[in-house]
């Protein structure tokens, strides 16, 4: 299948951007960019004069399997939302409910241009089988706690669920389908645990999920728990840091935690949606990008956001940065279409995607520039970023092969999707 | 024209809601609401078994001819912003602009579900004729400006626009459109202005629009140019709050002000997109609400927003209170509800608006309840913050006539406003 996205507005990152440009998506990859109209047969034309051509968004801290619980459980703090709503409510959970929300998620994330995302939970296998069926790309790992210094990782029945996992499902589909290792939290860690799971990540070469000081108390606790380490402190002397990691919210942390970060290749996944609505605090953006942290976005669970839109997170990043420095030109929009795509590959392992360029990846949104809330357009990342919302994404295509375009899904069934999920909703909530 | 809305969820205000209600419409006006269904004939029955039904939502802080200038000028902070891109591109304003420019706007506005608006600006006229048009509400004021002492309500050229606008087009359309008095703000007026301008509005009996306290540098200044007044005592003094006053901003505000904005029954228009962008800060909302202050949202003009979304500033207003304060209780859904519904209302002086039930103005949207990114669902007005947006917005009806519905208006024609749109933005930005 080979397709020319004609009279194109190319988005590039770090600001450049081509405008009535060209764009040819062979098989799987990008084969052409250029202000030349390219010669040849094409088996579809797809006109782009009056739409943005962006890299897919990349969604850095998710919980897929939690569409379920969306809503359940509002204006509560994370402590006693998680111990009163979420964890009695996931003892329930089953694979056939999780199959259903993870696809949800992954229908809602296709629909605002997310073509990647970084998902820690349990049910791993389930959810593995809803991104290979719908085309999605994922890093995923199962959610390993741990409470016991004696366990080992012959007697960690998690941990071993994480190995068959990885052993079953790494680089499923053609390498869409990554498996990450991942560890809960530092509250919900033990010492031993950090070894054997972080050397495990080393060996097989694959990634690191965790969250990192989401909530000052949090944060604080772990210092008396840990003989004065901060939980980063904690994580990079157990070993966890070696790994390629992906530390989610990264809202607390001291200038020590920051240097740490940087100097170990840790990405820090800013959630700044599920982190004000917690009452968890705003992540120190402009400290972790000037120490050169690799900083992406994530939505976090449906159930604490509400909603898994990258675009919304880039946008509520950027004015959270404005508002709370009062530096409104510190950073421009390019920075945050980097964190939104470029910046996620690399977190995910994914050499050479996140950007437009001949040869990468055929990750590719379509952005609607003709919407009433679009127009007038000057620069295209700022119209990204501050104009443009998730209702005006047109198309999102993964490995050059279109998954949604123009309200349809190519593999969901959406009606069926929501019939079941809304049939299983009264059934988990009955039982 | 008499309409049944069938087997409806019904959000009321303060957190009491129906589900599979049913409401009717006839003519202008909302006559029945109960969980019995109606008998008798219908012109038209809307299944809303998979929607929400709500009161339409209210932005009271807009300049809606500024769609002209949507990302014009992004990343640089409100004084640069204004002095550098947006007062020199006003001065080429025309008033065909200003229509397009404004009936844009409208058009955003219907789609995202709000039923009335607050406006300052100049050429009120034009806009004015764009309200009586398109079916909106609105409460609007030519934006008067004075940096002479000597100017008197005889030779001030902006205040006789104001008032020969209050005199054509007060209460036009059958009470859609009212004309408010509107002073722009503290640092861009002087005493006597303020005296023969609120002296008109309260012989008038109309309202009152002005800025206040956006910026900690414009507080500041207002301290030093008027002997230590803030800038409400400011307004307190010169007699502009006998009026039915709004104020939009209102980010720093001393303990002081506060309370002459609650005594005096001053709304404060919360616009905390805008307020973020420009690097302005956070209104300190928790307080105002506590004081008894009628808090009301806006978006601001598309300039500086870049959207006008009124379910986007509730969302972002109920984060930034939980995610700033850590306490994520205070408030509940409904209180946000109330903010861009009702209090909206009660800020345009129209009485018995703003709320569902016998009696009211049929003004009313429906939410989809069956999208991808709202199932499942509990409480509604949980729901209506925090996992709807402006996307989800089916239908909008004001004073009983359907304005918006499905993707499609009824009085705009959509493809024919944004082409004449984009021709009149080649034209402009060549000038």
């Amino acid at each position: 299948m080979k397709i020319l996205f004609d009279k194109a507005n190319i988005l590039f990152q770090n600001g450049k951007s081509i405008k009535n440009g060209y764009l040819v998506v062979d098989g799987k990859k990008i084969t052409y960019i250029s202000n030349i109209k390219p010669e040849g047969h094409f088996d579809r034309v797809i006109d782009c004069s009056k739409k943005m051509l962006c890299p897919g968004l990349y969604n850095c801290h998710a919980h897929s399997p939690m569409s379920i619980f969306r809503g359940y459980g509002e204006n509560l703090p994370l402590d006693r939302w998680l111990s009163e709503k979420i964890w009695p409510a996931e003892d329930k959970l089953t694979e056939a409910d999780v199959y259903l929300s993870s696809m949800l998620s992954i229908a809602e994330m296709l629909k605002n241009g997310i073509i990647s995302f970084s998902d820690m939970y349990f049910f791993s296998e389930t959810t593995a089988k809803t991104i290979i069926e719908s085309g999605i790309k994922a890093n995923i790992g199962r959610c390993i706690t741990a409470f016991d210094d004696t366990i080992t990782a012959e007697t960690d029945t998690r941990f071993k669920e994480g190995v068959e996992l990885h052993k079953t499902y790494h680089n499923a589909a053609d390498g869409r389908l990554k498996i990450d290792m991942s560890i809960h939290a530092e509250y919900t860690t033990v010492e031993n645990t950090c070894r054997y799971v972080s050397d495990y990540a080393l060996e097989n070469g694959i990634g690191m999920q965790i969250h990192l000081s989401e909530t000052a108390k949090e944060h604080a606790e772990g210092i008396a728990r840990r003989n004065g380490l901060t939980p980063a402190e904690f994580f990079l002397k157990t070993g966890v840091f070696r790994a390629n990691t992906t530390a989610a919210h990264c809202v607390h942390l001291s200038d020590n935690d920051i240097k740490i970060l940087s100097e170990n290749g840790v990405t820090a996944a800013h959630n700044p949606a599920s982190n004000l609505k917690l009452g968890s605090g705003v992540m120190p953006l402009a400290k972790l990008i000037d120490a050169g942290v690799n900083v992406t976005l994530g939505t976090d669970g449906s159930a604490s956001n509400n909603t898994l839109d990258i675009l919304k997170e880039a946008y509520i990043a950027s004015l959270l940065q404005k508002g709370t420095t009062g530096d409104t030109s510190k950073f421009r929009a390019d920075v945050f279409v980097s964190m939104a795509t470029e910046n996620g590959a690399k977190a995910q392992g994914r050499v050479g995607a996140g950007i437009l360029k001949e040869g990468a990846p055929a990750d590719i949104i379509l952005i609607d520039l003709n919407a009433i809330n679009t127009i007038p357009y000057f620069d295209l990342a700022d119209t990204f970023l501050f104009s443009a919302n998730s209702s005006n994404v047109y198309m999102t295509m993964v490995d050059g092969k279109i998954l949604y375009e123009n309200g349809e899904f190519t593999t969901i069934d959406e009606e069926k999707l929501k019939f079941d999920f809304s049939n299983m909703i009264e059934n988990f909530y009955g039982r």
